[in-house]
């Protein structure tokens, strides 16, 4: 055994939760909504230890451990497990993969019971307020009644803010990282190609091609403009600089740069893995997400909640004054927020990355919130 | 006649010059070459006062002036003309389409003399190199032995930087602005992912395409990238902000926002003006030019020779870091190199749009650069 499987909460399994019915931002109805999740450690008997975790874009309910026979753990292993920033000796850890998703939980390419069929484009547009209250559902099943904190980073942090705006007494902390409480024209921009790269593969065929084979190159080429996106000028320049694959430039359109190939991989490797249409539905879903203004986090009752807000220097697909803009309106409603920005070079890849700052950090304010709650 | 054509140096015509051949980096030999080219102003009799002006991307011959019939005037009307900042009325200003480029030069939609149908991908890979090369021709062509400047944004600034490392006896000063002295991994990845859309179209047809449509999904993605890569966060959350196309979000996969709007629009359009194949060319130059360390601007003799070097604070794409290193690497060489950083929330297409600060600039840069030419 490797030293990080050691330290790594060892091997977990994905299960299944289902319920009748979702009523969503649009006004129709989800039928049998399945969630896929996961969860580490052990819930107290006063069920108050719980942290729901939530995921990114392209993330699943696999937060931490390794499946069985994988060679890869979770997405956030690194911060979830013994010991760690989500210590699992401490508290119960919550993971499910949003509604819309293509890892187990009900999406675009599950079947609709109605048709026998996969949904495709007759899944209905979501939101991430659907996404959070197909989670609270899971976290009632489970039996718990408040959430010791919500954490997530990119959309995993919009689906923090979102709890805290539909569900302020059920939680005791929100941790948001590297995101946005409003995506702005840029973020919504950057999506929009994506979408149009996808819905331009002409094996796309509207949605339908799930008996066929689904718009790979369309698909690819969006999730190079992620990649792009998700590191830093200056992280691409540390990591491949103007480095090339061969002795030469080619004189042809194969990938000449080191760049290049990293990005084909990334493009390739990526549509064995995720659903075309979840692209398009969980992009739509982040596009519409605004919580400023009158729908932000209100006057809160529950003055107790805690938050910390974090992002990253180098990060400009959700830069820091996003997060200071988070930062100051729950300042300005009375809510105890605290705001970190870490030094990186990573990019917005850096909530990912930057685990020993985050780990002290997270490590620190659950400590708190969970003596207070204690104590309160 | 409006207040704009008034001030114009009014109609104007794209003119051809021919040449026999052109030895080109890849060491091929590009045959029976054409260059599209417009001249505005009267050269002088001693054949002092040419400025060569060398277009970004996509631009064109036509820089300045309006074409029999057209609606819009020159891509840089605004800088070219009677008492403007390249005036017309002191200097003779050239400007001339790019090898590889689709505006009347010879490049990948020309017809192949030796098959009598569009090169397609048998036009040899060029670099920025290969375009001054051809325009070093077409200069002397016009009997002119020695420019009074070159100028430039974005990729045109590379060529200026070329012109500065490959002839630098034929010019008395240069003008880069908005660029780099070498593609950043970034900058590649960009263009590597427009590409990709490009080639991904089942249209693109390995380049052979001309006697059907061109790829024109793929290369409306790629140009859609651009428009993200062109603007700043800023300049989108003043232009558009989250402003919607309707009262309500579709809740559907049309575009809900006006920046979606905004992009297909550019998109839409491109497809009708551009040749796919001259995008790949095109970017390709733009990824293989470095002209970093040993190969940058020798220790002159002609210790006389001028930069101005201009960059702008929201330009993202290329951003002012870059034109800083160039102004010292021309300082540590000797050069009477002057470098300005204007402020702007345009992004990279600020050196498009800012015109006052940039005329005003260029004008008094010029006019000491004439000064001290005719004293020397």
């Amino acid at each position: 055994m490797d030293k990080n499987k050691e330290k790594s909460i060892g091997i977990v399994k994905t299960e299944y939760f289902n319920f009748d019915k979702l009523l969503l931002e649009c006004g129709k109805e989800l039928k049998n909504v399945t969630l896929a999740y996961e969860t580490y450690g052990a819930l107290n008997e006063k069920k108050s230890n719980a942290v729901l975790i939530m995921h990114a874009f392209s993330g699943d309910a696999n937060a931490a451990g390794y499946h069985e026979g994988a060679a890869k753990p979770g997405w956030w292993d690194n911060m979830i497990g013994p010991g760690k920033a989500f210590d699992t000796d401490k508290y119960f850890v919550i993971c499910s993969n949003v509604i819309g998703g293509c890892s187990g939980s009900t999406g675009p390419s599950s079947i609709n019971a109605q048709t026998g069929k996969p949904y495709a484009l007759d899944f209905p547009v979501i939101t991430i307020a659907d996404m959070v209250a197909a989670q609270k559902e899971l976290v009632s099943h489970l039996g718990i009644k408040k959430l010791l904190s919500v954490a997530g980073g990119s959309m995993g942090g919009m689906q923090v803010l979102q709890w805290a705006v539909d569900y302020p007494e059920m939680i005791a902390s929100a941790i948001p990282i590297a995101t946005t409480m409003k995506h702005s024209p840029q973020q919504i921009a950057f999506n929009e190609v994506a979408r149009q790269s996808i819905m331009g593969d002409i094996a796309w065929n509207s949605g339908n091609y799930y008996n066929a084979v689904q718009p790979e190159r369309g698909l690819s080429v969006a999730r190079m403009i992620g990649h792009i996106t998700y590191m830093s000028d200056k992280s691409m320049e540390e990591k491949f600089s103007r480095n090339l694959k061969e002795k030469a430039y080619s004189f042809s359109f194969t990938s000449d740069f080191e760049v290049e190939g990293y990005l084909r991989y990334r493009g390739d490797s990526f549509v064995k893995r995720f659903d075309a249409n979840s692209y398009l539905y969980i992009t739509k879903a982040m596009d519409y997400f605004d919580v400023s203004g009158k729908n932000f986090v209100k006057e809160a009752k529950n003055k107790d909640a805690k938050f910390l807000v974090i992002s990253f220097k180098s990060d400009w697909l959700y830069p820091s004054y996003q997060s200071e803009e988070i930062t100051k309106q729950l300042k300005l409603r009375g809510y105890n927020a605290t705001y970190i920005e870490i030094k990186s070079t990573y990019g917005h890849d850096a909530f990912l990355l930057e685990v020993e700052d985050e780990t002290r950090m997270i490590k620190h304010f659950l400590e708190r919130v969970q003596k207070e709650a204690a104590n309160g």
